[in-house]
Parts: structure tokens; sequence; C-alpha cells
């Protein structure tokens, strides 16, 4: 039987989803508690993608497969039971052997936090990026948004140390929501390149910053040069919040 | 010259506020970093109250005695770069000599955060109690808070094991507020015994879910016996927002 299960977990701590040689990972603490619920049978269990260290998840998306007869219910509760508290299981469903987390997403969106306040909040230092009380110019970040929509070469937003090799992806929104002493990048697309959402988002802070113009923003998509983009945003203000498959 | 600051940390990799022996906690923090500017003197630190491990502040109240002529934005710069991120100051200023922030203050607010989401969030894990998706009867909460209100011997809503004598204290407002999946519990007064907070906001839980009838308050604070009141709540639900002086 194949299970999808939507997961939330806290970044923090985390080396990223990924497992790693003697890093602690979201990836390495869900296939200790399948081996644990298995009787000590290896269960591989495949996500939507990778998150770095420290990056959030409110809607990763998993998939592993199961000889045991438990109901969905059961499933999410036993894997909340044993899963330590910065993970938690938000739905579990069965769903047919030919689901894949990785393979079937159609489509993702993340959200970007910048804190705007002048001394950094205790509570949110490690759930938003602290800006030292920059206060950046929204309207220009906002204007600068629409180079992004649709399809493109993404080179110049991707980490320079990736394998892929077809770097074309289509954005389907992207958007600024001011909040209280916070403001939020959310992102639609149907899929992202490595550290594509932190290359954006370090780049339209400098576009409200006024360090790279509004209109010279094509230009750095155009160039599909890395260099020309602004710095990859840190990852404590990068959440993965939804995936959908067709 | 005495300074006054008014601090927020995130409480929960602390031991609490009060210097233990090798514990990690508040007090130890700001008396380190002050000891460093001071070149290795000795500064002591006197808060409004104490806080227990994982109980947080956004509004502590200090003070210190210090020979240096700094002024109060380079007093909070120097503090808030070498503290580490998990204390922040948010305001300092000068005050005269008979300033003291245990014994001047007049009256305190704390804050109590229940969560009441189904499955536990990972990013409120620290920062709310979460309740594990049951869900109180708030207008019977709401009825309950009344017997509070005044001046009382809260002997019945303080740890057995404190060695204050009097135990009368007035309490002046005492509200819930409904947000999306918490409820907090906002209380205001001249002073509180210790876990005062936390006794009450679990008496109103077990009213919330029926266990103590909303006219069994009264009784249980007239008894002044702490077996009568509910369990103490949790700590990492706690909050110290404000401290007032005359």
């Amino acid at each position: 039987m194949r299970i999808k299960a939507v997961i939330s977990y806290d970044g923090t701590n985390f080396a990223g989803y990924q497992v790693q040689p003697n890093k602690r990972t979201v990836q390495l603490e869900l296939e200790r508690v399948l081996m644990k619920i298995h009787k000590g049978e290896a269960i591989k269990v495949v996500a939507s993608g990778r998150t770095d260290a420290r990056v959030h998840a409110t809607g990763q998306v998993i998939h592993f497969d199961t000889p045991l007869n438990i109901s969905v219910e059961a499933w999410q509760k036993a894997l909340n039971v044993q899963l330590p508290d910065d993970i938690r299981v938000r739905d579990v469903q069965l769903v047919t052997d030919d689901f894949h987390a990785r393979y079937g997403a159609v489509g993702k969106r993340y959200r970007y936090i910048w804190s705007l306040e002048r001394i950094q909040s205790p509570f949110r230092r490690h759930y938003a990026v602290f800006m030292k009380g920059q206060q950046p110019d929204v309207k220009r970040m906002k204007q600068a948004t629409h180079a992004f929509l649709g399809e493109h070469d993404f080179s110049a937003f991707c980490a320079a140390n990736t394998s892929v090799v077809d770097k074309v992806r289509t954005i389907h929104s992207l958007r600024l929501e001011q909040h209280p002493n916070e403001l939020h990048l959310i992102i639609e697309g149907n899929g992202f390149l490595y550290n594509m959402v932190r290359i954006i988002a370090g780049t339209l802070w400098d576009v409200g910053m006024k360090k790279i113009a509004v209109a010279q923003v094509p230009a750095i998509l155009a160039s599909q040069s890395r260099d020309e983009a602004g710095k990859t945003a840190p990852p404590q203000g990068l959440y993965l919040e939804e995936v959908w498959y067709a």
C-alpha cells in the first residue's frame, strides 16, 4: 500500500530534509519511526523535494510503501506519537501506486518572511529574517515581481553548484503581503531550482533597498548568470507551504 | 548611575530568570555581558521578579547601577550586540537611584496561551500549551474569571513551597481572547504569587472542560488551600508582558 502524508516541520534544529551522514534530518526521523512501526524493516520515504538546513515546511508532502493494513487515522496517530515534536503529520491519505511525491508534483507554494522590526524579536529569530530595522520600498519590490511571472530560464536564480540541466520553470504567481512588522513573499510555480526562492527573495530585497533598479530585473533573468542576481536570502525565512498533484 | 531596561526573552532554552549554579539563566547572561562591558567588574542585575524555566517575557523590567557614562542608545546597542539572540533589550532609560525594578513595581500584566489545534503545530510547541485538540467552553471560563477580580487572599493559587507570608493580591483585570486556534488569558494585577497565573490558568481550563463548576471557583479561593485549585498549567504558555511603576 502507498501512503501519502502532508507534514509540517520547524527546520531550526534540522540539517535539512534529506538524510546525510551523522546529521539530524527530517527524513532520518521519519524513516527511524517507520522502521520502528515496521519492526526493524527499512522503509524509504520520498518527499516532494528537499529543503535546506533551517528551512521550514507547513505543507511538505511525502510518500512511502507499507505492507501494513492500518487506517489513515491510525497512521497519523502512530506517526505523531513517535515523531519528535518539531515534525507533525497534518494529514494522511491512502494513494494508488502511481502516486509519487516528487515526480508527481505539478506545483508548489513557498513563503519567505522578512522581519522589519527595529529590535529583533527573540520569538521570531528562527522564523523570519531580521533585516536590522531597514525599511524597503515595497512599491518598488511589487513592480519588480512582474518580471518573474510566466516561463523563464531561471539560471540566474539557481545555486551555481546544481546538477539540474533544464532550468526553465514557470512562476504562476508572486505577491508581497505586508503584515505588522513583517513582509511576506508568496510564490507559486510549477517547480523551483535549488535556492531559487531565496535568490529571488534576496534580489527583490535589493530592489526594495534601491541597490538594484526595477528595470534591471528582466536583464538579470536574461543574463542567465548567477552573479547578476542578489544574494541568497537566509534559510530561516523560508517555508514550503503546499505541493499540488495532478 | 542607575539604568532601567525593558527586555524580552524566549524562555525555551533558559532554566528561568534567576541565577542558579551550572544553569543557563537570563540573569546570568545579562550579568555576563555587563561584566564584559565593565572590564571584569561584577554588576548585579535586579529584575521585577523571577520567571520559571521555559516561561517567556516580552516586557520584563530590570535595573542595574553603573559608573559608566554612556547614552541610553549606546547602552541598548552595546547590550544587544553582546547578548545571545534569545534575549533582546527593547528599551533603556536613565532613572534616579530610588527606582527599583522589584520593589517599585506596582502592577504587572501576564498572558497565558493555550493552543486549541487538533494537531500540534511544530512552530507553536515552545510558545503555547497544546491541549490535544480539546475545545473548552469559553463562556464558562469567562463567567469564572469574575471570581478572581479585586482583592483576595490567593493562598489557594500559590505554589505550596513559597516563603511569602502575605498572600493578599489585587487582580485589576482578567480577560479571555479568542484567536485563530488559540485561547489567550490576559491578567493584570498589583502583584502575583509564585505560580499564581499558571494555577489560575489551570483552574480556568478545568472550568472550561467542566471538571470544575463556575460556582465552585469562589469557594476554591475562600478555601485558601492549594489542593482545591486546578493543576499548575505548563510554563511555555506564559508570558510576562508588562511591569508598571508609580
